[in-house]
This record gives structure tokens, sequence and C-alpha cells, in this order.
């Protein structure tokens, strides 16, 4: 996905306003999770996002989501965000973010979705940091 | 900060999705960050983010942000975000957010914010939260 | 309600334009109205509109909205419009708008709204003056 | 001016929200008055708005705005909105207002307006009608 | 149709971005189409479009759209598009447009659309000048 | 580019309007034109474009651009417009845009462009077909 940055998507200062940035991130994942699961599916959950170097207006933004980990009813889908000045070429990283969609059938219900295809080291190596990222989620948070 | 859900912020379900949320509660915590440091503040860092309920059109979208702990140039708000059936009065959760802002100043550097006055036992333990929670943001993480 | 001022509302001077106000008394006060009848709302009356002072980019528009005077099917809302420099704390007036919405069923057909408890001088009185500004909406217009 | 009402102009009900209509008259109004004056224009005041009736989702709304009276440094506009079933050609009354414009120049101070060619009958009796509303926008409102 | 010019149309430039003066000549064009036609109506063609000068923001667009043709369950629609500083009343070029429309039916199904009336010499020359156009547009392309 | 359509894309039939599909064209178009040449790009024609089949709500649009030609001052862009039903991985043509952009520089003259690198008989096939395009779209039209 990439976004043309607008004065309509602009805070006062003229760069993105971190919200506008997070819009797009659900909407990349989405698309990406829907493909994998052949569902609707809605947002669940965001991890942390650091916002690392903002895109001003007449910038773009580039977003590459793809699907880390599979759960049973639910993906992680990693999308990374960066801007980029069109005209010289230069790129920069923005936020780097792992969102949870969880697949949904007509009736709103949780539905199951396939399982990541395990057949190589890269993708078992990303379902096992999927999983350990989850039982961080699921964890019992400190106050 | 309250917004009354159209059918401009719905996805093709009639729910607000995750993403307009996420804009909202950015731009809820800038105004609560401004309003504390008395400076411009560009979102840093969000943490985890956990969507409980959706939200529909016709409904409520309610934003409550406070600052919960200051550093040095930097700010944690936290943004409790609640739908609405304003017709009934219900409420209920939606997503409870905590976002780091940086002050910045006229050249864009960050710029020192005013401490929490700790003359209370709940600002002193919502001081040290925050601080808990930023060395957690801080630490190396597993891969 | 509370709305910070991005590019995307103002006009070519960089304040909000006075639709986008009118569009946000209309919508604070639609929430109000369907708190108080339990039912959706169309507008129906707006009273004459004074702008005081402009809302620029980077500040913030504060709507408060209170039911003050009940009718059969209908309300008068009051929105009182402030923009606020959330740098500074400064606020300032901006609009002060009476808004009549009319309770409509599922059929759309205006249906009764509960009357205000009239339980203090100050609803009463407020009562009273909204049903004076009414019987002037009602009057003939002098051409 | 014309607009095609489009799903991100409704409301919860399928028809244009009454700020999204008070939007459009303000920008309907302040181009009349920036063609009279030939100076930029802020939105000083709107008389009262009575809703007729609403206009949907796949309807039509046109504005027809003229200058009806100038005083020294502002016009007053009156803008009749209608909404329009554009497959039958059926028309009808949507909201007829009365706004009045100041005109600003380079430094925003009021500048000022070339008065109205008083050269026929309507116009004068146009001119004098707005004098009399202008004299009860300014007149003391009973509390 | 007229458009004032914000800061939300525009790119980073300050003019309106040549995307959303299309997005506005395809409106005129529809309510022209719907009205000719009696009729929902889509955008199935739209020819050559040149952009001779800029609009910027401040400025406004003004939009005259006619039926030029009638085809058998088709119209083209002529949008002429021109640029207007309202303070100066100076106006310029800025596209003129022919957008063929197809009049559907309840079903989606195209449906059939009333002829013009080719009492004037002048309509007749119109429409033939578009069977002229649709015949290029039907006619198999170099390559 | 990658767009989900929302509501707010659509028209009252619950598809994406041609003019926002045509806007999207224009701003993927734009981005390819900056890569290319270096430059800020402004749209100085549209060729005909025939839209195909409609793309709904909860439906993508995907938009791929790519410089089919390059002239002095100005590239052509074929931006290729494709719908796709993320859940089954159906994807269907909408549009096929060939757009001439001109680079500009600070001053917004038209300044010039590097060459495409005519090192494959594919390229030297891509610029003939836009000169021809070029030449077409410069040839007196018939009235």
């Amino acid at each position: 996905m990439t976004e043309y940055v607008l004065p309509q998507h602009a805070n006062a200062l003229g760069s993105v306003f971190g919200g506008q940035i997070m819009a797009w991130v659900d909407l990349a994942g989405a698309i990406c999770a829907q493909r994998h699961s052949g569902h609707m599916a809605v947002t669940a959950f965001v991890d942390d996002l650091k916002f690392e170097q903002p895109v001003r207006v007449g910038e773009v933004v580039r977003l590459d989501a793809k699907v880390t980990a599979v759960f049973r009813t639910s993906m992680e889908i990693e999308v990374v965000v960066q801007g980029e000045d069109a005209m010289t070429g230069r790129r920069w990283p923005c936020v780097d973010a792992h969102v949870t969609f969880v697949a949904i059938d007509q009736d709103r219900k949780p539905t199951e979705v396939p399982p990541l295809l395990l057949d190589s080291e890269e993708v078992r190596a990303s379902q096992a940091a999927g999983e350990a990222r989850r039982a961080a989620r699921l964890a019992p948070k400190p106050i």
C-alpha cells in the first residue's frame, strides 16, 4: 500500500499525524488478513508502535504487510511503514507494527483460519516468534 | 473527546474501523500532551492496544485522556475509549491505550516538560507505573 | 466534544471555516438530544449564530452541549463553542448556539420526549427562556 | 452550487446531516460574498435556520446564493437550499438561510464593500429588508 | 456545480490535484445524466482530458455539464471546468471533458434513455459530433 | 497502490464512484512520475478511460503504475486498475489509464526528464507506442 501525503493527512506541522499512520496500518493489515483467511477480519490487538521519523506533505508513505503467524481464528500481521521522498528515492523507517486480526464469518463469529505453510525455516521461525509474542500479549500485565 | 460515528468512519460491516479509533486516540492524546507541556507534541510510542468491543454507525465514541507519567521531554498519556449507545446510555469498553508524546520546540527539538505534581498517593503511583512501563518499552525485545 | 483543528478543517486563511464549526455544533447537539430523549434526533431549527473569534490550525475547538428546554417532541440544545490554545490554556468565545432537535421513532415520526425535571430554579428558568425563544421562532416573521 | 449526496455526507439514517448542509451553506455564501466584495470574507452571523425536509443519499442538494443587502464592511447573503431527486426532477425546500460575511483585507482587518446598485425596486426592497434584519440582529436580546 | 478550493483538496503545491478535479467532473456529469435519463447512471468512459491551468486554494472551481449526445442506453455529457478567482472575477479554462454514462435500472441492467429533442440545428450538430466521437471510442485502437 | 473500499468512497449503489477511481489513478501516477523524474509532477493529460467492472464496498482497488514513455519535460504513465475480492482472490479489470505528467522545478516551470533506458526490445516498443499516442494527442481534433 502506498499513500501520497496530502495536506488533508497532515497536522499543524505539515507532517502526517500519528493517528493517520495508524489508520493506514490497520487498513493494510486488514487487506492482508482477508487475503490469507478468506474471511472478513477485525482488529483485535496492536502491539507496541514506535514512531521513528516523520513523513511530510508531498512525501510518500509505503506500507508492506505480511502474515507472520497464524493462530486458530486469528492472524498476526506485520506492517512495515517507511517514509519515501519519491524525488530522491530516499527511504527511512517510520513504524514497524504487529497487528492481530480475528477472522469472522457472516454472523460475525470468529472462524478458523488456514495455518501458515511451515515449509521453510524462515516461516517456522516467524510462526514461533509470533507465538511468543502472543503468549506475552495474553500474559497478565504488571500493574 | 466525543465522536458521533458516521458512515464515513465505518468499514464494510458498519462498525468504526480500528484505524479510525487509533486516529482519534492519537488526537485526544495530543491535545492532552499539549495542555500539560505547553508545547507541540508528536507521537513517539503507542503501547499495546487491545480492541474489546466494536462501535457502530449511529453510536458514540468517548475518549478520556489524562497524563499518567512525565519523563524529561516526554509524557505518557492514557486514553480510555468507550462505546456508547446515546439512546440507552449503555457504555462498553473499546480500547485502553497508553501513548507517549515528545514535546518539541519551534525548531522541532525535544524540549523539557514540567513534571507531574506528586502531591497525592494516586499521582505518585501513576508516575511509578508509567516509569515501569517506560523501562519495559526501552528494554531490548526478545527476537 | 473536543476537536483538534487540522488542515483538513481550514479555509485558505488557516482558520476553521464557519461551516465546519456549524457541522460540529450539529453533531454535539445531536448526541446531547439522543441522550436526553432516548431516540434518534434530527435537526429542525438553528437560532442565530454569531461568530466571535476564529480558531486556527493547531488550536482546539471545545463544544459543550446541554438541554435547555424540552417541548412535546422536540428539545432545545445549547451548544457553547470555545477556541482553545492547548499550549497556553487560553480560551476564547467562538459561537453560542441554540439548536432544536426533533426526536423520531423507527418510522421517522416525531415521538414524545421526557420533560426536564423542573426541580431547581435554574432548570425552571432555562425551560421558561427556551419556551420564550420557541414562541419567537414560531411567530410570523416581518417580511 | 450543487452537491451529489454520497454516503460520506450522511448520518446513520441515510440523510444528509444538518451540519453538512450548514457547511455547504457557508461555502456557497462565502463564494458569493467574495464575488461581490472582491475580498476574502469570513462568516460573522447566521440567522435562524429552519430545516424543512431531509435530503437522502443518491439525491442532490442545490444551493443558490445571492447578496441581499450590503452594509459598510459586511454583506448579507441569502442561501436557498433545495433537495432534488435528479431522476424525477422533483424538488423540495430544505433550508433558507441568511448569512452575514465580513470582508477582510490582507491584514485580516474589515474592509469596505461596494454598495448594491439600488437601481430597481426589487433591489431597494431587498436592501431595506436586510437592514431591518440587521437591526434585529444588533438589538439586545431578551434573556 | 461550484466548489470552493480548501486545503483538503490540494496537493503539496497548494493547487487542486488533478484527481480531485476528475472526481468533481464525474459527480457533475452523473447528476446531469440522471436528470436527463430519469435513472441512476454509472461512468462508462471518459474521453481525453487536457489540464490547462491549475486552480489554487482559496479559488473556485466551476463545472458546467450538459448532455451533448444520447445513444440507446448511454449519454455523452460534456463537463466544462473553469478556475475562478472570486475576488477579481477572472476565469480561466481548466479542463473540458466528455464523459459517457450508462443509465441503469433497479437491477443494475442498462436501460433506455430518452433521445435528445433534435429540434434545432445546434442540437442536431451536437448529437452528430457525439456520434462521431462514439464511433472513434468503439474503433479498434492502434497497437 | 492498494485501497480498501470504505463507505466514504462509495456512491449510493455501494460501488466506488468513477471519480474516486480517477483520483486514485492520478495519485498513483504522480508518485510514479516523481520517482522517475526526481521532480514534482503535475497532471497534463489523461487519455481515454474505459470503466470495465465496478468495485464495491469491502473489496480492494489495486493500482499498478509504470512509466511507458518519456518526452522532453513530460512522461506518460500507465496505471492499470483492478478490482479484487481479498477473500476469494478473484481479480477483474476496472480501468487501464495513460496519464501524462509534466515535471516542474521549484518555480513551477517544466524541467527536463531523464529518458527511458532503451536497453530492451520491450522498452523500445513501449516508448514508440507512447510517442504514437502522444502524436495522436497533439493532432488537431475533428470537431
